[in-house]
């Protein structure tokens, strides 16, 4: 399977601290490989993931980048293609279906403020999960769900922790 | 077509106001006919999504509940069912085609803190989006996604403004 990476852009120490968790968290329940913050660099954030990953398994690493558009560039001529997650953009099935038949890895660039115009020309798909303002961290979520055909929620993720499903109640097993 | 309602339990003014107003902001985009707040009783979430229903549209009503448990039991005894979204439940997959075939009104409920043990019990089904720690926001967008079979997104929603989907740019009509 191809490599997924996801690349939280501008993000702001304060103002986006849990939503920023929140997308890492999706990104790495959901079946990506790596996410990248760019922005104000956050100790914080990164810690928490690793923890999550440490506790729970997934093999899900974390970075920080200081020039975004620089790492971009470099996974596009490392072959990697760009998918840009916009209200602005087009639909996102349609796109995740052409996505998909190119069998590259992928960079998910999801933007926390006001994203740079760069963005969108570097991405090779602009796309959006339905064109009503809501959440950036919904939308990643849809759109993993999509490319791994809802097959990530059958993921082993070996870590010290897991679930038993349970009708009613909490059942955390330590392994 | 039934009426889904969201309730957010146990709001932190401070701490939960960004990740409250996505999940509202998802219920809406997402089909959803009600928001309900119970928790701290914050003015400014219930504010900023009156807000994006008047530009965007869609009849998307709100409402603080201060007794959250009660709400519940009222909508329940009106003939509601109740889908708590939990890690700790049952593959909400199976569970939402149980729902469906229900033919019902759904109340959906979504934890902010630590989940009171009632909620579980007045729940008609817990469900779990995955079994892993991510995001309530992403859980309630798989849910609804669901549940409405991809339909919503194609929900017009007669706004005062709407988007005009681009390959590489931001375009906002105004209606």
């Amino acid at each position: 399977m191809a490599r997924i990476c996801v690349v939280r852009l501008g993000h702001r120490i304060g103002r986006d601290q849990r939503i920023t968790t929140h997308v890492f968290l999706v990104a790495r329940a959901f079946g990506a490989t790596e996410g990248v913050l760019c922005g104000d660099e956050d100790v914080s954030v990164l810690k928490g993931i690793a923890r999550v990953s440490e506790l729970w398994g997934g093999g899900f690493s974390t970075a920080y980048e200081k020039d975004w558009k620089r790492f971009v560039e470099g996974r596009k001529q490392a072959g990697w293609k760009v998918a840009h997650l916009t209200m602005y953009g087009e639909d996102f099935a349609a796109g995740v279906r052409k996505l998909r038949a190119l069998r590259k890895n992928v960079l998910v660039l999801v933007g926390a403020g006001k994203v740079p115009r760069e963005a969108y020309e570097l991405a090779d798909f602009n796309l959006a999960v339905g064109n009503q303002p809501h959440s950036e961290v919904a939308a990643l979520g849809m759109f993993l769900d999509r490319l791994f055909s809802s097959r990530q929620f059958a993921k082993k993720f070996g870590g010290k922790l897991k679930i038993a499903p349970n009708k009613c109640g909490k059942v955390v097993v330590h392994v």
